[in-house]
């Protein structure tokens, strides 16, 4: 079937995106560049990610209105990007209902395209605790779309990292050798990892739980 | 209450948005200039309103990428805005999730500006047939906000006028002195609205059947 994936360049986006790929079907890639501070390095990792699978069908749709927005460390450049483990709450890293915008444009890209499925890679409990990762807020939204459409545009939204673990995560990305080292999940803007921010905190545990190396470059891990 | 209120400046939003005024709450006006047709037409009639109504808190939301998705007579230009009443089935000048689009993005400003509902002038019956005008994709909606945001956030979202036919929001807006004079509805870009399009269509039935004269200048009516 035809597939809108939405692909930040990150760990877990790159492995949903692979899972598609590893069931065959055929992939039209959407990036987001909503002026985060890490855009540039996230956009690169898209494109190598896209261009290691043979993705020719790429969006790349500029959501300048974010920054107007803000209210959140990785839009507004003026709030620091906290350091160590994701706490209690929700972080101030959130970015108001982001998956709900982000699942909109890929729903109105995957009516146009007559696609038969969404996927993101939203992580709900081992993250940094952003309500719109949760699996309630995923059902709700594919309700949504299901009613705001057209009769004939059926999508399923699909989140098959919503219930892993980090551990999981990279361990699954290992077995379908997802090329990690294309990947970028920092929360700072950077030529190496930050290895201190909540990202980079949730990625190096995945690794060291699974035994295994993150192959990217770190300032400190 | 604070209201987030999404304001093309068309009949329908405009009544929408006064309702509002009527019950004393602070309204925040969103207007999204989505690259449609008439962008230029809405904005003036967006800002006329707000003028009118006193309402200082305006956001200007640029959507370019509607463009790039297409898919509509209202946003790609090589397909003709079709002329006279609605038939049945979605028309050409649907476009693909647009409320979900602007539902999402104004939960974000509100849930930043701690605002405690939206308000939308979506109509279900008595319109073009939009899937994303049904009362049952904006119930599917109002959870996927709850569920994708913040637990202190509590977003009520209003459609007061989803079942009103448009002889009663042409009746509702004589009631409340709604200055329909400065608003657009036509599909066409043009000095006076075209007066055959589907919803100068609509508009023109709605004041003929409340026995009311449309303030605005036609083309053809």
């Amino acid at each position: 079937m035809r597939v809108v994936s939405i692909l930040s360049g990150g760990m877990d986006s790159t492995l949903a995106c692979a899972k598609m790929q590893e069931a065959g079907h055929e992939v039209i890639a959407v990036h987001f560049d909503y002026k985060q501070r890490t855009e540039s390095k996230e956009r690169e990792a898209f494109h190598a990610v896209c261009d290691h699978y043979g993705i020719d069908r790429r969006y790349l749709i500029p959501l300048d209105f974010f920054k107007t927005i803000g209210a959140s460390a990785l839009t507004d450049e003026t709030i620091g990007v906290p350091k160590g483990a994701p706490g209690a709450g929700v972080p101030i890293t959130y970015v108001p209902f982001r998956n709900g915008i982000f699942l909109s444009i890929a729903a109105a890209i995957a009516e146009k395209e007559q696609a038969e499925a969404i996927v993101i890679g939203a992580v709900e409990e081992d993250s940094s605790g952003y309500p719109d990762c949760r699996e309630s807020f995923l059902d709700a939204m594919q309700e949504a779309i299901n009613q705001g459409t057209k009769e004939q545009t059926r999508l399923t939204l699909l989140a098959p990292l919503v219930h892993l673990k980090k551990e999981q995560i990279v361990a699954e990305a290992a077995r379908l050798s997802v090329p990690m080292e294309l990947t970028w999940s920092c929360y700072e803007q950077s030529e190496a990892a930050c290895g201190e921010c909540e990202s980079c905190h949730l990625r190096l545990k995945g690794f060291k739980k699974a035994g295994l190396t993150d192959p990217i470059a770190y300032q400190k891990r």
